[in-house]
């Protein structure tokens, strides 16, 4: 019997398997609330307070390249990838721990340059960094930050939950990431052309990258949204379910409904497009509702709430109403400018096993 | 000015320079009564309730080999060595997250079996599997686990707290592990030496490495001792201090009295020396008490007493008194078979980044 290829099963299958070989661990675990399956791990830490729990791994030629990013906007990201998460369970931050694998190449500079990063970016968002682990790697650079954060039984807000009839709300604009990534590729590999050809290469052969900034700083400092979560807690709404788009609402929207055990539908017309990212993908030929849809590291939030809730949401100008959730059966359903009906799913999101 | 090697400074100079970069996040954390600098963060998360959490890398080529190692051993070793990090605290674990670098020659099935034995130390242990992060890498497997873990104000024990006078004690073993990776490694360089003569290598070529079972299985499949900390919580003892024995006796026995502000005086015959450690030192010709003292990876608690908590102790079979905390002036010293003093100093524990 052959082995089977991680690439066959993809990412989420993988995330399957896994999932039954650790159920025998959750046996004894009655505070465990929520285990593998949503943005955090959710327990019972006292009679009303739940806490929350993720990590997130970025290893260098997989999640990042260091030639396009600066070691500090890169710890800053760690920080902000684990911060969303939290957010996605209408929970804050409070405590981080760090674990990094450093290649023999890293001088001192270089690591406490990343530490910046990631120290500026916890102090942003009000969450202490409170141990870690440092050691060498024989290969590339990987970070590993896992976070946990606090709620209450009253606020936690799950993948599942959401009901036919709900609205479904996105935070942002999306595609910016997707467009960021696109043009720092761009300069990439103009300048390993350059190299690679034994041609000089200097600044002045770089292309403008300030009117790009926008969409550079979405793919290399992406922001997360506790000022939403805090919005939501000062405006007393719970959302019915609630998802971070890392992926891209193609995928994000589907772990949503899968969750949820329900369908959903959203508008082309409605999709809050980076203003940057269409004008990137108008000049590079492509396409920015795929961006917006599947080119995933928004980091903005996507989440559902009843009908009754929309004029006070309609009132926070960086929440966006997208659509509206509907029965299982109905599938999960892109309507195009055009009034035509395509399958969400088509459209397929991030998968790290299967680029 | 040249930038900084970190083999300049080490792991602990390094800990030293990051922690200063981290400080301004833990402004805003009075929950938090330790961050960097013990084997756990500990922070407050009810009036009586305390929770400690820590994580720990480990990384292809450099904490493991996988042509010496089974996946499965290497899924329950990752558990093992974050739990003795919460053991440490005089704690025992609650919860854990697994993050994963995959690399693309991995098949479902190599997981699979990793996932299995971190099932199985789990369930072992107690202590539930709730979530986790994925990922492909394009280098080596990295695998990094964080873990929680529960304790009350009068049971958390740190590094710091050790008093002159009082016993130092050590559990279980010492030097297995460091005896077992050196036939594992004697083994390893005779199959490569076969290969790279093109000579037929098979079992029947191996020593036969039963002989060697006990000391293989400390380096393979190191446990943790949950078992002391219910036995320490039992007899109703909290230890003044204590720490894991990672890296090895010299090293985290003078990290133990950095934090108290204490010098030690330990005794060579009163080293609990693992009795394969000593076979496999005489037979390869190397010295079993710097194994004992410094091979590191032996995960066992090194924790200090009060004299009066002598008898008690002594009840314990599994437990060793190897020396007692003195005067910080006095030094970190080990009074040898002879009676001649020598610095612990001088014998050097594992670091990361200066092999």
């Amino acid at each position: 019997m052959p082995y089977k290829a991680i690439s066959d099963i993809g990412e989420f299958g993988l995330i399957d398997r896994l999932s039954k070989l650790v159920e025998p661990t959750l046996a004894e675990a009655p505070s465990l609330l929520k285990g593998i399956g949503d943005d955090c791990a959710v327990y019972r830490i006292s009679e009303n307070a739940l806490q929350v729990a993720t990590t997130d791994l970025l290893a260098e030629q997989v999640h990042f390249d260091l030639l396009t990013t600066p070691l500090r906007h890169l710890g800053s990201k760690c920080i902000s990838v684990n911060v969303s998460d939290i957010c996605a369970m209408n929970a804050l931050p409070s405590f981080a721990l760090i674990s990094l694998a450093v290649p023999p190449s890293f001088s001192v500079e270089m690591i406490e340059e990343l530490y910046r990063g990631m120290s500026h970016a916890a102090t942003e968002y009000g969450l202490a960094i409170a141990g870690g682990d440092t050691s060498s790697s024989r290969s590339g650079l990987v970070i590993t930050v896992s976070m946990t954060g606090e709620t209450t039984d009253e606020r936690i807000t799950m993948r599942k939950g959401a009901k036919p009839g709900d609205l479904i709300c996105v935070t942002g604009t999306l595609g910016g990431a997707a467009a960021g990534l696109k043009v720092l590729m761009r300069e990439k590999n103009i300048m390993l052309d350059h190299l690679a050809n034994n041609e000089p290469y200097s600044k002045s052969l770089m292309a403008d990258l300030q009117e790009y900034s926008i969409a550079i700083q979405h793919q290399l400092l992406p922001a997360a949204r506790p000022d939403i979560v805090r919005f939501l807690h000062a405006s007393a709404i719970t959302p019915t379910a609630m998802i971070d788009l890392s992926d891209g609402i193609s995928s994000d929207l589907r772990h949503l409904c899968t969750s949820s055990d329900a369908g959903a539908v959203i508008f082309e017309n409605k999709i809050p497009v980076n203003p940057q990212a269409r004008e990137i993908a108008d000049e590079l030929q492509e396409d920015v509702i795929t961006w917006s849809l599947a080119g995933g590291e928004d980091y903005e939030l996507l989440f559902t709430l009843p009908k009754e809730q929309r004029e006070t949401i309609e009132k926070h100008r960086d929440i966006s109403i997208i659509g509206e959730i509907t029965e299982k059966k109905s599938g999960i359903l892109l309507t195009d400018i055009y009034g035509m009906t395509i399958n969400l799913g088509d459209i397929a999101g991030f998968d790290h096993f299967r680029r």
